[in-house]
């Protein structure tokens, strides 16, 4: 008997999921290190015959890294043929991680499902990984290990998913703590796009949004002049994810 | 020997094309009446083994209704175990419109790629049906025919985007003719957001985009005061394509 079952499994199909953290003013992302090979992975998977591929994601995001409670959004299918091209189920099975029957499954042709959440890091419970696998850790943006398949290229897409949305949809909520100063949203925002945003530009287009309310409160204590405390008026912020930041249309 | 020789393509994938036609002010989609059923249907098909899944969008779309250079784009996979929960593939068979070897095929789950264009559809060439099909038509958006299976999910999901794009994508190009006034570019706006927009906040919108010209001449013989010409200035178009229109960030 294989490690898997893959009768299980609709053929060809796959999910993998992009998780984002953002700690410290960082993007890191969760990656998996392949069991005998230099070589990372995102947490992956395969989607049940009877299971929506929605909820296939969050079962193997969870079977792979033990986190929970994460809210994934689909964000591309990866469909070229040459994506397999890598003869990772020849590896595998001369390494003897995987038997025969597990090899021909992995040696089929897979589109994969691209999932992604952005989450704030220190907040999810130590990942855990799994069969394939000899880690499960956070891994910095700028200084990426090498990648299996496509991974980068996901990765990438995802990124630029992420940089896309901050046009339209508000951000912050479960990445910044209740309260927080404009320089630090500032910064998540100057994170997420790579580059620095002008102060001031930053502070009239944040206000614009009619997302955030001012406490009335400042931020003691720092070298610089007390900075004003904001808080996010959470209804807004929700309106703002249905309908978008920029519904003057 | 089947209508469809199915040996040829990956198992449990499909595609569907959401072709949106804007003409005369009127948003209209392209759909295919299947043969002998009271059900419209979206363009769509399966995909080759050999053969990228955006390609197999691309030449599906061509086979099915004689439509060639659209632009396609990628929205969503459709991935939920019951979209097929309709037992289309016995109707088939009992109609005498499949043998039992496509109708094995037809019976598995499929999960379907979304992909969608929005196009000036006096422009296109004449729609053609394909083998299961008796017709290939424009329909209206607000009086749309009984679709088939999800159909009518996928379609909503393709105008949410397309809704969501106006926020950060330019459009208009090849939709309207060189030169257009306020009004008509307003009225492509108000055609896919579905709702009246304030005629100066539109107008400062756009011209805040920079992606507009205005050339100097009017337009003249109508009954109100002749309104500017205008013209995309497509370098800053393609800019704003590719690099998001509210790019303050």
């Amino acid at each position: 008997m294989s490690v898997l079952n893959v009768d299980k499994f609709q053929p060809g199909l796959s999910v993998d999921c992009v998780i984002l953290g953002f700690h410290h003013n960082e993007l890191k992302i969760l990656l998996l290190k392949l069991k005998d090979l230099e070589r990372w992975a995102l947490p992956g998977g395969f989607v049940e015959k009877e299971e929506d591929v929605d909820k296939a994601a969050v079962r193997i995001l969870r079977e792979r890294t033990g986190l929970k409670n994460i809210f994934l959004q689909q964000f591309h299918l990866f469909g070229n043929v040459d994506r397999n091209e890598e003869a990772y189920a020849d590896i595998l099975l001369e390494k003897g991680i995987v038997d025969k029957e597990l090899y021909d499954w992995l040696d089929q042709r897979f589109v994969t499902v691209g999932y992604y959440a952005l989450v704030e890091y220190s907040r999810v419970e130590a990942p855990t990984p799994d069969y394939f696998s000899e880690s499960c850790e956070w891994c910095s943006l700028s200084n990426l290990p090498n990648l299996w398949l496509d991974h980068g290229r996901i990765l990438e897409k995802a990124h630029e998913t992420l940089k896309r949305q901050l046009n339209y949809q508000p951000i912050g909520l479960n990445l910044l703590p209740p309260r927080f100063t404009m320089p630090e949203l500032q910064a998540l925002y100057e994170t997420i796009l790579g580059k620095t945003l002008d102060r001031r530009n930053f502070q009239r287009k944040m206000m614009g949004y009619g997302i955030l309310i001012r406490t009335g409160e400042r931020r003691t204590g720092g070298a610089h002049k007390s900075p004003w405390l904001y808080e996010f008026d959470e209804e807004k912020y929700r309106q703002g994810l249905a309908d978008g930041l920029n519904a003057g249309w």
